[in-house]
């Protein structure tokens, strides 16, 4: 369990950013909705064919400029179980051109649970005998409000694969600081002691670059507490949200890096899915208006912190 | 949004218990496997059909007498997107044959995500002015780790719906306590901070009887927590896991209860799916098994909280 198979996919791309895709139908081109409209109706059906077709596209115009895709599980559960179906064929199809794939679900639970999730988003489902993934992503978020019972199974499903989990420990919100910013008796934060406990659990699964295969999710939003945390967590990996949309620029993210250029994937989601909406360029054009943005977005990240090089 | 309707259901059977069903195949008569996997193979459909097949069993066998089920995501995505539709298919099941569902989800994040979650497994999904319901349980499990942001777009998406939310507060798995029973510089502890935020966000959602909507998960095996919280959070129903295979015991959860015998409602998953394993009857009984030991699980509460009568 590691995150060296993305972290080379960062160097080679040179580029440290994951192209989140969260597929409202509200971002989706009408001659997509249109055409899965005319086959399947205003059907759950008929929504998960436009996420298909309209993230194939994306993934199509990224897949050679950006290492990873993010799709986030509550915008395809929102469709049902067609939605989810269309979420195992995102997964499946950004793999096949090349993309490391986090699967966005923020999972949580205990024991043979969690071992149940893990199995589903990263591991191999055994079926009396037949062993068939059922969604197979390369990387799961996941909340480490119970402790160590929460994130051990995931250690052990993942075993060799190359498979990573990031933690959250300080989210990109607005009230994300009713909890995680208060002081604990120890004197560090509820967030301090999260990235702590990342770095405690990554230490079983260290990985060949000087980072281990359980990363952490802190937002673009607290620059602050990027710096520390880069700091205080050295060989954890950060997956931050909350760049673009949200409010934090690409200044407020430089904090994140080591001096490598490596240490963080910085995720961008519907800047890069509406590129096409905020251009006002021709909705058949989306796709490209997605890879310009991606472009702009990478190139702020090479002007601010060079060239990334491969550590230790 | 409230819990009134779970309420009512817990009042007429004088049962306050829920029935969890989170599958393994291991747990599933070998007769019900050899039919699904004749017709679908060792696939994620046939382990998915055979789901279906021992939940419906498992429902016709308890809909008379436990108020609720409560299916494990977990469980359902180990089978991938073929695994979530027999999650739908049991959340239709079970509501056809009048039992309250609580989705265990444990789901998280911020904001139009939120939202998301909050419109698959409770509200209603818009499919370009369609209304459609995802999967539409009655609960749902969720982690208030990232604060407010992460808990309001429930009460909206919910609004005038009899549906509620369980958060989770103090977690009956061992390492539960790594970061909910340390002490906050307020001098509580994080659970105990975590069951004041529930009252805090149940005020906008009051029921009729005297529990709002937002509930909390409080484990069996902290049964010092159970009584002290359900003092601190008197306007929060309870879901109590943890009791039977995880170690609880009946007298354990007595401290739960208010003085109606309201409050919370005590789940059994293994307890009641692998009841048949445990007698070693006929599997072909395994229906029968679940309700004898729901029971046996039922009788054990009324013999040690009494009648159980609506409060205020």
């Amino acid at each position: 369990m590691s995150f060296d198979r993305m972290i080379e996919k960062i160097v080679e791309m040179q580029n440290p950013t994951v192209a989140g895709l969260d597929p409202k139908l509200a971002y989706i081109p009408p001659y997509i909705l249109e055409e899965a409209v005319a086959e399947h109706g205003k059907t759950l059906e008929g929504a998960a064919a436009a996420l298909v077709t309209y993230n194939k596209g994306l993934i199509d115009a990224l897949c050679d400029i950006v290492p990873a895709v993010k799709p986030q599980a509550a915008y395809y559960e929102m469709y049902g179980w067609q939605g989810v179906r269309a979420l195992a064929e995102t997964i499946a199809y950004a793999q096949e051109k090349g993309m490391f794939v986090i699967t966005d679900g923020k999972r949580n639970d205990i024991g043979a649970t969690m071992e149940a999730y893990a199995t589903a988003h990263l591991g191999t489902t055994d079926v009396l005998g037949e062993a068939v993934d059922a969604f197979g992503a390369d990387a799961l978020t996941v909340n480490g409000y119970l402790g160590t019972d929460g994130i051990k199974p995931l250690l052990g499903v993942c075993g060799e694969k190359d498979k990573g989990i990031f933690v959250l420990v300080k989210t990109s919100n607005p009230s994300s600081g009713e909890l995680q910013d208060q002081k604990l008796e120890s004197g560090k934060t509820v967030y301090e002691a999260m990235g702590a406990f990342c770095e405690t659990w990554g230490e079983a699964v260290m990985g060949k670059y000087g980072y281990s295969g359980v990363g952490a999710v802190v937002g673009a939003t607290y620059p602050a507490q990027l710096g520390e945390m880069r700091e205080k967590a050295p060989h954890t990996f950060f997956l931050v949200p909350g760049y673009g949309a949200q409010g934090g620029g690409a200044d407020d993210v430089v904090p994140a890096f080591d001096k490598n250029g490596l240490g963080a994937i910085i995720n961008s989601s519907r800047g890069i899915m509406c590129a096409w909406q905020k251009e006002k360029c021709d909705e058949h054009d989306y796709a490209q208006a997605a890879r310009r943005e991606a472009i702009r977005m990478r190139d702020a990240f090479r002007a601010r912190i060079g060239e990334i090089r491969l550590g230790e």
